[in-house]
């Protein structure tokens, strides 16, 4: 090994070739693992005990104080560093941002069964969502209001989508995620004690009727057609967010934050 | 004039130049007109008393209920319409939706003293919005809480910019909006005697704390800098959204949501 390591400059380079492969959603299936793209994310995957497996880096490209920090952190961690030209990094990048900073990390959501809720868990159950930045939107959301951890059911988009780790800022990699059928999260959540609430705008009872002081699930459906109908048995209650206005309409994200901030306000 | 209306075909004819040239913020501020694409969008325009100029119409691409629902209505209303070829429409058509639907309105915002408040008013104040995208989510969010006007200050966006009028669902033109400066904003809003609560995440005082029973104001400021430090005198009432997460990060829309149906749940 030289002292001094070895530049890849090479868009060809196989390592390379497999860095540009994991914006396919199949070879992360595949392979197990993601691509972290961009200091703030990257922040909390190490927050959340996520080491990469390699850091690609170039570090003339790292300019940001975010992006000084995680690369302390990566070398404090003794995370095996490739630089990579500032030209290769920059053909690499995801989106619209030159970070210098792309990790490897091998990252999956959580089975069911591989979950531990604390004492009086708040939990988010997701079904349904089909765009990778309303998925990372809600998951920002989740964080924020602290919740114990989200459930992915049914799930059209996945969890590691660039799109997705993005616009969770990172929050992907801090919060308990795991993914199962909505039959088998209704029964986790009726196993563990919660009480199961559904966000169903048909619903006379407006959401702050909800005992959220209580170990409780809420529970989301897709931006297009809602929640299906097997979340509408008995020992579920449905809350609705009142409407004032024309368009009647929010969004998911929205309506999330709403009913979990409305569960933050009640535990004081 | 003929029976039959000549159907436009050419995208070098002057109208539909013009249709193009709305696309530019100048061209609207110049002649203060604007256009509204889509079905939904017009349905809110029309809810809002907001009469289409002319409706420039490609029937066989109006395949929607809501696109049919809007052309009736617009019929009903003696709403000039003019044809367009199926591919002149596609060509100016907005985004990636294809209605066959694009309006021109002359729509400005308000200005405060064209503005009146009912009795116990609730008013969201948006200050120094970048993204049109975002402007246009609080809009939606606003109508949603049956908000009675939303001010816009200090604006680094426009109000009809497309991206702005999609986002919201086209509750911009059902919405009463006015534009000013902060400080405009700020006496207006004193005159009227509402309290005025403005989202600081360094506040200690948590956002149920809000009087909201009280005729309020809810100010929220840019997604990169927050609030501007004028927003901070004698008379107004800092509230901060608890972060119970590692992010500490929520977007403007969804801190003014919760804010805003916080004052739903408090007034019932």
């Amino acid at each position: 090994m030289s002292l001094r390591p070895e530049i890849i400059t090479s868009a060809q380079n196989p390592r390379i070739k497999e860095l540009i492969k994991l914006l396919d959603r199949r070879t992360r299936k595949q392979t197990g693992l993601t691509r972290i793209d961009g200091a703030r994310e990257l922040l909390r995957a190490l927050d959340g005990a996520v080491l990469p497996r390699v850091l690609y880096l170039c570090e003339e490209l790292v300019r940001s104080e975010e992006g000084r920090e995680a690369l302390r952190r990566c070398r404090e961690a003794e995370v095996p560093l490739q630089a990579l030209s500032a030209q290769l990094s920059e053909h690499i990048a995801f989106g619209d941002r030159r970070e210098g900073l792309c990790a490897l990390v091998a990252w999956q959501p959580l089975a069911l069964r591989e979950l531990t809720l604390p004492e009086l868990p708040l939990v988010l159950v997701v079904q349904g969502i089909e765009k990778p930045g309303n998925l990372g939107a809600l998951l920002r959301t989740a964080d924020a209001a602290g919740v114990d951890a989200v459930l992915l059911c049914d799930g059209v988009t996945d969890a590691t989508n660039p799109n997705t780790i993005r616009a969770s800022m990172g929050t992907l990699f801090t919060l308990p995620v795991a993914e199962s059928s909505s039959a088998e999260a209704e029964r986790f959540l009726r196993e563990h004690g919660l009480q199961v609430y559904t966000a169903r705008p048909e619903s006379s009872r407006p959401y702050w009727q909800g005992g959220f002081a209580e170990p409780s699930a809420i529970v989301v459906g897709s931006e297009h057609s809602g929640l299906q109908d097997s979340w509408s048995g008995a020992g579920l209650t449905a809350l609705s967010i009142p409407m004032r206005g024309k368009a009647d309409s929010l969004n998911v994200n929205v309506s999330a934050a709403i009913l979990l901030f409305e569960a933050v306000r009640q535990r004081g």
